[in-house]
């Protein structure tokens, strides 16, 4: 039996929920949970914002815990090993995208908070999901790297982003912080965009070399053909093609985080530069490992704050009040 | 001396103009034009559509001729030869772009039209901006290649079009037509989207090996995660956001034609599956002359109606009345 934090109706606070599981699946682990980052798409779970929540929901995919079982046919994983889990607990393992080391863009991925999250004492996936940390990694603030890090690491492997670019990141929040860390460890002369002026600062520790306001459009214009890479986190409509503006000849504007109203771009601002626009979710196990030995290897970590498990509703008061810096990470009680 | 047809203003019937033109620069060529062909985009500047035409203006940019006169420093062509010339008769040759082959993005490319264009009896360009026709191109048809081929098959080059891809064309007029037979010359499976039924079996002859109604959602929605790389032609509004949703995983929605209207994508459209929106305009010198072997190899060929110069109003009148199939080329008198 699995003791859960589950939202039994949309909006609803959490309240413990016990789940009957069946006997483990030949290929499926069964993890301990140890700490479990909060996402703001885990709120969007539970208030049903995207319109396919099933309830009673247990949410949470920024799981970092123990293998504390493993099924009959798990050969690469085993009892005690300290693993992580995100978005996804398993794949079809047979179409195209799979076939190719693209699990995540399986059309029949099965969504972690679909079975049940990591808001729990323990979680089961299937063990081609569930990513061992590497020597070295400092567990507690592990788990958002397997939701919020993976989303904004895995572009720079995707599409080839070079150390000789220069880049920039669109909004400084929890993905934001990850971006500038990874981008910086890239080798990249990197830019951050913030509406935040007290965000600036924090955005110069975190990696950036420049910072420039987001809601200034005479800075923006002034940074005209500057950028070959833009990776945007924020979930506001911003003047899109300000932004393309900002790119060199064959640059890309990457989103990661969007709103529901439509981009508006010109075809004439892609056409004369050959400029790309093109967003991408989370990634493939196989770059999830790659990202971890290379946040070990330049010591790049989500900053975050730390609530108990049963400190659940608090914690998620906090990361929708918008002052969580930069993550927040439950603790097993 | 030269001898052209000239726009007096924006809008106005072409008539004839002399120019008198300096010694010729050491790095330039002067083309004793043969074939032009005639492109929208030759019409859209002789109606100053853009806003940047200046008159006395004489357009044309898919010039063949022979080369009558070399600059004292050209060293890559000589009198006689066979060659074309496209949009852009010179690049500073100093920026970034142009340091990395990539003439055609350089900022301060010149248009062939905005010193004078090639609906005339000579044309003067850069060498480097001037290829030289492959053995076995037929003259007459390679005129279009230089700005309609170019522009469908540099996104080829681009964009590592692979022969496995499953591929569409939107709109099968001067670019399509061309992009229909390169592609299928690269080995993929063509799909036309059209919107007239008598281009169907047209396509077909082309090089499409399917085809789809562009104005029939319910036909486009069917082919749902059907294809890599889809290349648009057409300068209408179609609901970009159904054509999206036709792409497999990493798919590429690519634009070398345009409305002023925005395309108003939505992002999640772009970021669940990953995939990418771009646009281009022609191609460098280098991916020209590649284009042209393979126009050669492969038997490439624009299809085209031919006028004397000297009937180049009436020929301007049959592309606007799009009736045109597929382009129009003038023949010296």
């Amino acid at each position: 039996m699995i003791t859960a934090y589950a939202a039994k109706e949309a909006g609803g606070a959490l309240e413990q929920h016990h789940i009957e599981v069946g006997e483990l699946g030949a290929h499926d682990v069964e993890i301990d949970v140890e700490y479990c980052g909060i996402c703001h798409s885990d709120i969007s779970m539970i208030d049903n914002e995207w319109g396919f929540s099933q309830y009673p929901l247990v949410a949470g995919h920024e799981v970092v815990g123990r293998v504390s079982k493993v099924g009959s046919h798990v050969s690469n994983l085993s009892e005690g090993q300290l693993v992580g889990l995100g978005w996804h607990s398993g794949y079809c393992q047979s179409c195209f995208s799979c076939n190719t080391g693209d699990e995540n863009l399986c059309q029949q991925a099965i969504p972690t908070i679909m079975s049940h999250g990591g808001f729990a004492d323990k979680v089961r996936a299937n063990e081609k999901a569930v990513v061992a940390l590497p020597n070295g990694m400092d567990a507690q603030s592990a788990g958002p790297l397997f939701c919020g890090g993976i989303t904004v690491f895995n572009p720079l492997v995707q599409f080839d982003v070079k150390p000789t670019d220069k880049v920039a990141v669109i909004g400084i929040g929890g993905l934001g912080h990850l971006a500038l860390q990874f981008l910086n460890a890239w080798g990249c002369e990197v830019t951050a965009f913030t509406s935040s002026e007290s965000k600036s600062a924090e955005a110069k520790q975190l990696g950036a070399h420049h910072t420039l306001n987001s809601r200034d459009n005479r800075e923006i214009e002034a940074a005209a053909n500057r950028f070959d890479f833009i990776i945007s986190t924020v979930n506001v409509k911003l003047d899109w093609n300000l932004y393309l503006s900002t790119l060199k000849p064959k640059g890309r504007l990457h989103f990661v985080g969007a709103t529901l109203e439509p981009l508006d771009l010109g075809a004439f601002g892609l056409i004369g530069g050959q400029k790309q626009v093109s967003g991408s979710p989370v990634g493939s196990p196989a770059t999830i490992a790659q990202m971890l030995e290379f946040a070990v290897q330049h010591n790049i970590k989500p900053q975050i704050e730390t609530f108990k498990m049963s400190d659940i509703n608090a914690a998620l008061d906090h990361l929708k009040s918008g002052k969580a810096r930069y993550r927040i990470v439950l603790e097993k009680d």
